[in-house]
């Protein structure tokens, strides 16, 4: 089997002596610029993967693809930042696989659409809502540089008055007050689907859970995740001294029919 | 739109008024079996997702499609468990998308390769090994009843000879002795690919972290994700009284090549 | 040094083969009654501490003397508890040390009041409220046992109506509804004095926290302490598979008097 | 009741408006200095505890008595830190009350001495060893400046050759290796009484645990606290956004006496 080299225009990540990880499009053009020199990308483009590259000042740094975890925070951002952590754990609680189409609001940076462009694959849909262009902007731009933008629709328009959208599988509010939209994510998300929010503080997870239950949802679920890294020494292993203690609470619900149906009439 | 309804064997997921989920596959033939009560599945089908319905008994049941996390925490089991949190995040720190190649050993309950086969999709593969006939006939039992199991090749083999596979994208050992086959894993993991490991003792990850190290590994992290549910009472809201404080410890590492190439000569 | 040994009415911790704890007062008449047969406390009477002892039936315990943590947790109960973790954190930060005087409202089984007894020494002095007549007696009881009944005061009344004492050097409220007593409080503390509450619900620290602003509290401080056990064994070292995850939010602050002083004029 | 003032000699916590804590003594003719002006001392001694006072070009600062938590993290430090929530627990885990023995070694800051001998009040007494000269003359300095040196007994000397007590309640080892001391720890500990360590990797913790069991000590428990502190804003409630991880591991035991007592013989 041949070993997978580096392609023009492929995104790479460069970790330097001290661990500093920095991403770049090897366009066949460009260079790496450090303190310590630079590395002309024409000169690595056609190396294999995992290759170690100097500076023509003689300083090695590391070359491999970036995964998920680095792009995604690594990405141009504005505003605040969701985590992957966080992230892994909303695709698997809110189904979000190959096929579905699904809703976000607001857009941010683009982090959590490439997640889920990535999740829904070639037949699913993301459907992006912000009020604000300059982040659309900034989050089609992510979107573009790991070449999925056509998997995602951005509109820019205020979800006051709802979503062009209905019976999507999932839904997603990524904003202030998702207690003020309850009654359209009802309307655009079909029963038995999917709904999350990740809010910062408490008050606002009380808010959206009397929202919640105002407008019949239920497995209405509340968690936070923590990551806690080790010092990966086998002689001294022990946990970092400090953490990300929070980034927010995830809530999740799930719209629900309500009235009986009586299997026995066959309704 | 039409809102989406049961269809003859769907996966569907049953909640009592307790809150106990029961997933069923919806066999014309087949029946919900209730101490309070039968539903018939063929008076369901067709119902939109979502309903309530009710046993000949008058016992309410909520019916709704199980998502990802219902579906691995409610597969077959045999043997340890892989929680959903971690799974999560070994998709996204592993790369885990839409075409890559990845091997894992071992099998278990397929409840790890029911995930990555949904993240690979049609154009990846996932290799599982398991020196354990019995355990691959119940995973690949559970693969098939999410319609999953053509990207999924079982091998029933000792991997201390070795993978039959090379430059995969990613690797994952759950054995509890993952330490001794790091070797075989750097024949069968592309330079700059995905290691990963779950291990519920500080000993053990000692023992991986070493021979990650001897064996050229770099990115080496250790971390453990802490899942915390809060009691979803919007008046009262307080975390749950008790949570899994350990499920394991995540080690992640990508082999890289040592030896500069030095860019300045092209190499 | 000779080796101390039982003494006649002593509080003895025993522990089974399987690691349950049993608190005893060695009664000279008493005996120890289990499913295996019965340890009479006059035979026992003289030994040391820490010997193994066994029931006539052959069954073997250890005796030891209870620690803090052991009679805390073992003291007889009504309503919620109080658990050590808290409480040393609390007389750390409420500086409850040997002299000061303290109250504590309410009651409770007065597992709190045990130890700000202890914490006090005998030149300080402990006043516990409580509107329930029949916690005070368990409480008291509770005191008795361990011989500091002398250093607590019990009030039976409304707090409503405020304290007796003024000026005194710490305050603790564990209440459902301390936000209602946050004048009564400011009346009773010295300036600079300490507070402190514990409250299960966010809802609750919510309040208090606006209460607190309201009237002149400043250093405040919420946080929680959460304690994980690890399985000790020594090869297979890991966190236990479950914590207590929650018992209560801290609450701390300390009253001030506003206005500011110019050292310059000497005020 | 006349009202608490500060006394020559006092030792006073100032905050700072961005709420920086400085701990000074109120020598009468000391003074804070700042980067916005001077306080002297003598223009404040003899002003209420908890009042506001200004330097002399207006900026304003809090005064109030400083507390144990303040005190412990604000000692003179060299080595390693031992935190206030570690202590409180240890405390109560270990039995350290009115009238207790009790050996510590290494002595480092004497944050650890100062919080025992606050304990153990007059009638109990510490012993500190540290093979460390210069330490022992900071914890010394520390010890004096809350007016407690004279429970403490200082030890220059190296535990290897045991301790020079015999049969005291307590014995804490804040070491990187107590696993090379437990035959001496058992010399100099009562049976039943309370053995401890706080050591930073799970490496350790390893090695301790089977020294300890080769050596006769039950009830070993392994813990680690962590505190969690929230921003105490009341409508925007929410954990700090970082903590600090780790500080250690909590190995607790206690000595026993080996061969079965049998109480119908009398021993």
């Amino acid at each position: 089997m041949t070993q997978p080299t580096t392609q023009p225009n492929d995104l790479a990540l460069f970790i330097d002596p001290r661990g500093n990880k920095h991403i770049h499009k090897l366009t066949p053009r460009g260079r790496l610029q450090t303190n310590h020199g630079e590395i002309l990308f024409a000169d690595i483009i056609g190396l294999p993967w995992g290759s170690q590259v100097q500076t023509h000042l003689g300083k090695t740094y590391l070359m491999v693809q970036p995964n998920l975890h680095d792009l995604l925070l690594n990405i141009r951002r504005a505003g605040t930042i969701m985590y992957p952590k966080d992230m892994g754990f909303i695709l698997i609680n809110m189904n979000i696989i190959h096929g579905v189409n699904v809703i976000e609001a607001g857009t941010g940076s683009g982090a959590l659409a490439m997640m889920l462009a990535l999740a829904v694959g070639s037949e699913g849909h993301v459907y992006s809502y912000d009020s604000r262009d300059d982040m659309q902007v900034l989050a089609r731009r992510n979107l573009e540089s790991i070449g999925l933008s056509n998997r995602v629709t951005f509109k820019c328009q205020d979800i006051a008055f709802g979503f062009d959208q209905s019976g999507v599988d999932a839904l997603f509010l990524d904003l202030p007050n998702p207690e003020d939209y309850i009654p359209v994510v009802r309307a655009a998300l079909r029963p038995g689907g999917f709904f999350g929010s990740l809010l910062p503080t408490t008050n606002q997870v009380s808010r959206l859970l009397e929202a919640l239950q105002a407008h019949d949802f239920a497995f209405i679920e509340v968690c936070e995740i923590l990551l806690r890294y080790y010092k990966p020494v086998p002689a001294r292993l022990r946990p970092d001294d400090r953490l990300v203690a929070h980034t927010g609470f995830l809530v999740f619900a799930r719209p629900i029919i309500t009235g009986t149906s009586k299997p026995d009439q066959g309704e």
